[in-house]
């Protein structure tokens, strides 16, 4: 095989294979150097993903945070080195040292793609399926952004949203789920490429996937095309044209490729997936595709060509620049506002009608309720906060009235219908963030943030500003039983690095949980609320107040008289059983203080000395009251304190009955410390 | 409406009318007892409910656990109060007194249906989706079960596996999953009924779900039938026998339903889904359905042949009973084994091939390469071992020589290709092991716990014994980077009630993790395994032996010669250091005992005296050693200890210079810990 027979008549010119064998040699090359990676899929992939940037994409390497550019998600991050040779080939920053430095300590070129690591990587991908949701929900931005900021004669938003998937990706849940809200949404600027190439890292496909994913993906409502075969470019173009073209439906390329291609002893077998092709077999590579250079070196009419994306980016980029500036003329609000929600913003007013909730709710009211009337008061002043539920709007109180509803046929609607789609929801969030212009909302019941999980972990890796809302957190959920009520999932929460948790109290610790929640701009919070009411803690007993203190992630609620001898901490539904168990010792003659404890990430980022003024070192009788599992707080607790907490699963009855079978009351919370204190003594 | 108009011509008799009614009114009434549930899809199920239960459904209700039975999966656990008048009425041991509490503290009628709980039960439901993946895996067992039991003119495993999956099923990613991968397998056993009711939580399922769901099926292979109209009882009867003759494919019978039908002003409305009817409109559909009972009340003729499925019951095990013992003369060893593998027990050799491997690892191999041995050495002695990847056999060394793979064509295979799909790997799992007969595992990363993590909860939460196989375990796995080093996810399955975790150090250490895994019956086990060599404990110094203390949870490796000044705790790949740290600190003078805690659980439910003895109370001079979040490990080293452990994510580099770059190195270790004795001076 020689570079002459790729060229079956019309299927490209000697520069394109030549460009296209150089993004070839570049991802063996370096999976070889770091004798780690997936050279296979970047080999077959390697035509589409030319054509592709080089024929069709909207890009500016000089500035990869161009707010109108085209999004390309490598949903298939393993082949990650398709993307660092495309982005080092058109200009990006991205030298070919660390093209050499692939997978290594230090290096901007990590085995999977992330965002907030290498310029030009729009999304964070290799867990598989994350990366074709994360483009559904950059399709859902650019909607809505344009429905928003467009105005006759001005489309400011107008770019599409390319996204390329293995067979790995169409196998995993989350794309299903994505694809079919994807249809039901007609999302017409997201183009997706099939890299179809019949191989698993267990074998052909055919051993798990028999499936015809074509009539799958006409079943939810795509545009399909093809199959169109991998070294056809021409057929490719053509495609991806139509792709483009088509308005009204996501559409599904399907390309037949051979991973491996050109590899004369491993193409189209599993050995090319996922390791280095061996020296040797470089070599017959290199016989087999007619490529003379050695690794790394690309040749001169290859860069020329490829870095022509420089040029023509920055005039795509002064084209649209010169078009935003008449916008701005007509409608210089509109393009302040824009400018802002791109940059991630907040309107210099956005709290005014959170603060004016302040103190508002004197009766006993549950977190989820006053977070939905949180929801509907920062909206007010950020139309960019927008997002829905997982088919649990009513319970998770996320839906704010009067902001329509997002769909085909209203795009300027500002509540999302996620269907029961938890896992999706979460990976689409991720994808509004990524978009920019969004600062997105999700909500369903804490017990399936579970379903969510890994996309809420890819989220917190990458740094994207979501807010996760997690309603009926606990046994108090009631008679929905154990299948529905929440063990590990607050603690496992606050496992997730860069993770912000919030578990408020009362009405107005819920109020200062939102305020966390969007002045955090570089990473997900997660609310977590009540299904059942709460009294405000001022009606308990507590001497603080929510603002100003919830944003220290702990403070003391109650002091005791003098040097206390317990400390009760408690968070969200249970703090109002630590202040009532502080009554109880304090009638006891016990020095008791107590200190609610919204968020251990947000009490971990204080200073020294006031972590050590609401938990002092030296008073080691502590308490922690929590009805999730004890696991975990002995961070607070030491070995030498008691949680009260859950150690099985819960239990299916009303919700004030589990609460106190499983000992969350006043009662039983005093009872434990005096326990703990006559131990001690 | 009467009972009489809804009798269209030839759709059925007034009796089947009366027990369609009755099991709606149970339903009903027991929701407006309870003030909470979901009576409206009971409403609406309950003709094809009715009609599957009486008139196809193979079972016993004096013996929920014969083997040959047909099972039923209520995927729409919301519905449990369908499946609980299903076992009232047709004569399980569910009494009235349990209907009348349902919901309640202490009754066998929790919110959703639980296996361990309530006879008849054949799985945990409610989480969407799982259950529809747990009837794939039960089809799994029966086509695996018959293949290796059944014998010319003795099918003793011949039965079907029914499902009830409501929109919210059809939505989730899980039960996409499972069914493309039921299409692949040609479990014609499996026949499921959709209840298409066409409503959400949040209104119509056109808002979120405009997929062509039959096409949908088609394409992934099934058999779909219909639809069908939901009171059409005639035309469901005819739907679920071709459902059940077709052999070849799994079937999807779509039936249109009216969810809360019956009731004048909520039928058709998302208001009947969710919450009870009300004493006004329970009593409207009591005159618009001509029913004239109180609630709870059932009339005899109901009753009667209602419980006519106990006659018949007992008739149809009683022919397999003696079809078995034709079976149990003809092939007297295989029956046994059938009955001891449906009793979950063990050979008495089973261990005899793992033992022989004990001893035999004497340079540096990884945990998961070890695993692999275990379980060919397991299998040899017990067959019913099953199991597979998520498309990572070669990576997790799940797969077995020589047992072939599990196929259409090849039903004795006992290799499982899963495909890309974690969650339906866990889902079918659990449903594997909630069949019977078999004890499945499965691995993949630890990282793609994540995407499983709802399964796994559900199979902790019902007792399934199941072993999950989770390799590349930290940050040691090196090159591929943040996307795919776990951080909280082993901490994270430690805090999920019912799961027992064990990550081994060395060789031996995972030979006995197997053995803790294979002895558990009544909960799961997660192995938690290395991608990189480990050397045996004993090159670095450790004396004492895996064999009998890997059971404990916790056990000292290298005592101090004095009276320990410090202990080092390390689990898996760490322990290896904190036994070189030992070595430093011990040549320092300072005594040092290095304890290795493969399991947290084993050592919790170890007698306090031993734990004492492991880990003085005293003794306050802690360092864990661990590579994954810090978070948790206060449990052992307190507030005056110390972690090496993860803080943020990690980074794409050899694993060998992660592991050092991150501080997981004997020096590390030491230095550590003499910075804490210094601290304490």
């Amino acid at each position: 095989m020689t570079t002459t027979e790729q060229e079956t008549p019309g299927t490209g010119s000697e520069l394109d294979w030549r460009c296209i064998n150089a993004i070839r040699f570049l991802s063996m090359d370096a999976v070889q150097k770091a004798k780690s990676g997936h050279p296979g899929a970047p080999m077959g992939a390697a035509p589409m993903a030319y054509m592709l940037w080089n024929r069709f994409l909207k890009h500016n390497p000089a500035n990869p945070e161009w707010a109108d550019r085209d999004r390309f998600v490598l949903s298939a991050g393993h082949a990650s080195m398709l993307l660092y040779s495309l982005l080092h080939l058109t200009g990006y920053q991205l030298p070919i040292e660390q093209i050499k430095q692939f997978r290594q300590w230090g290096s901007i070129t990590p085995g999977h793609p992330e965002v907030h690591i290498t310029p030009g990587v729009d999304a964070t991908t290799g867990p598989l399926g994350q990366g074709f949701a994360n483009g559904v929900g950059m399709a859902i931005a650019e909607r809505m952004l344009g429905a928003t900021y467009n105005r006759p004669g001005h489309d400011i938003v107008d770019h599409h949203i390319y996204c390329i998937a293995s067979d790995g990706d169409m196998m995993e849940g989350v794309a299903s789920e994505a694809a079919s809200l994807a249809g039901t949404l007609e999302l017409g600027k997201l183009v997706c490429l099939y890299d179809d190439n019949n191989i698993s890292i267990e074998g052909d496909t055919d051993i798990a996937f028999l499936e015809d994913v074509p009539a799958r993906f006409r079943a939810y409502g795509w545009h399909v095309i093809g199959p169109v075969e991998g070294n056809d470019i021409r057929a490719l173009e053509t495609a991806i044209r139509e792709g483009r073209d088509e308005t009204q439906r996501p559409s599904l390329i399907v390309v037949r490729t051979t991973i491996g291609y050109g590899s004369p002893n491993k193409a189209g077998t599993a050995s090319a997936h996922g390791e280095a092709l061996g020296e040797e077999e470089i070599k017959l590579t290199r016989e087999a595709l007619g490529w003379e250079y050695p690794p790394f070196e690309v040749p001169g009419d290859v860069t020329e060509h490829m870095r022509s994306a420089v040029s023509r980016g920055q005039q795509l980029e002064a084209q649209w620049h010169k078009r935003f500036e008449a916008y701005r003329r007509d409608h210089p609000e509109l393009a302040a506002s824009f400018e802002r929600d791109m940059a991630g913003d907040l309107p210099g007013n956005w709290d005014s009608e959170l603060k004016s909730l302040r103190g508002t709710f004197d009766t006993p009211v549950a977190s989820r309720a006053v977070s939905g009337k949180a929801l509907a008061a920062i909206t007010k002043n950020v139309p960019m906060l927008v997002g829905g539920s997982a088919d649990l709007a009513g319970s998770n109180n996320t839906q704010v009235e009067g902001r329509g509803h997002f769909s085909a046929h209203e795009p300027q609607g500002r509540n999302m219908h996620f269907g029961v789609r938890e896992h999706a929801m979460g990976a689409i969030s991720n994808g509004m963030a990524l978009h920019g212009g969004l600062i997105p909302y999700a909500g369903t019941f804490l017990i399936f943030s579970d379903y969510m999980r890994a996309a809420v972990r890819v989220g917190a890796l990458s740094q994207q500003r979501v807010v996760w809302i997690y309603t009926h957190d606990s046994i108090g959920l009631g008679e929905d039983g154990p299948t529905h009520q929440p063990i590990s999932q607050l603690m496992g929460l606050r496992l997730m690095p860069g993770m912000v948790v919030v578990r408020p109290a009362d009405a107005d610790e819920t109020l200062e949980a939102w305020r966390v929640a969007m002045e955090r701009k570089d990473g997900p919070t997660a609310l977590i609320l009540t299904r059942q009411a709460l009294p405000p803690l001022a009606s308990r007993g507590s001497e603080a107040s929510a603002a100003g203190n919830v944003s220290r992630g702990a403070y003391i609620v109650k002091e005791s008289s003098d040097t206390p001898d317990v400390i009760l901490i408690g968070t969200g539904s249970e703090v109002q059983h630590a202040l009532g168990a502080a009554d109880i010792l304090s009638n006891a003659g016990i020095n008791t203080r107590v200190v609610s404890m919204p968020s251990w990430e947000l009490f971990e980022s204080q200073p020294d000395e006031y972590r050590e003024h609401v938990l002092p070192r030296s008073i080691r009788a502590r308490v922690s009251v929590e009805a999730g599992t004890k696991i975990g707080w002995e961070k607070y607790i030491g070995l030498d304190g008691v949680s009260v907490g859950m150690e099985g699963f819960g239990h299916s009855a009303p919700g004030g009955v589990t609460m106190e079978k499983f000992g969350f009351t006043a009662e039983n919370v005093a009872q434990t410390a005096l326990k703990l204190l006559r131990r001690q003594v």
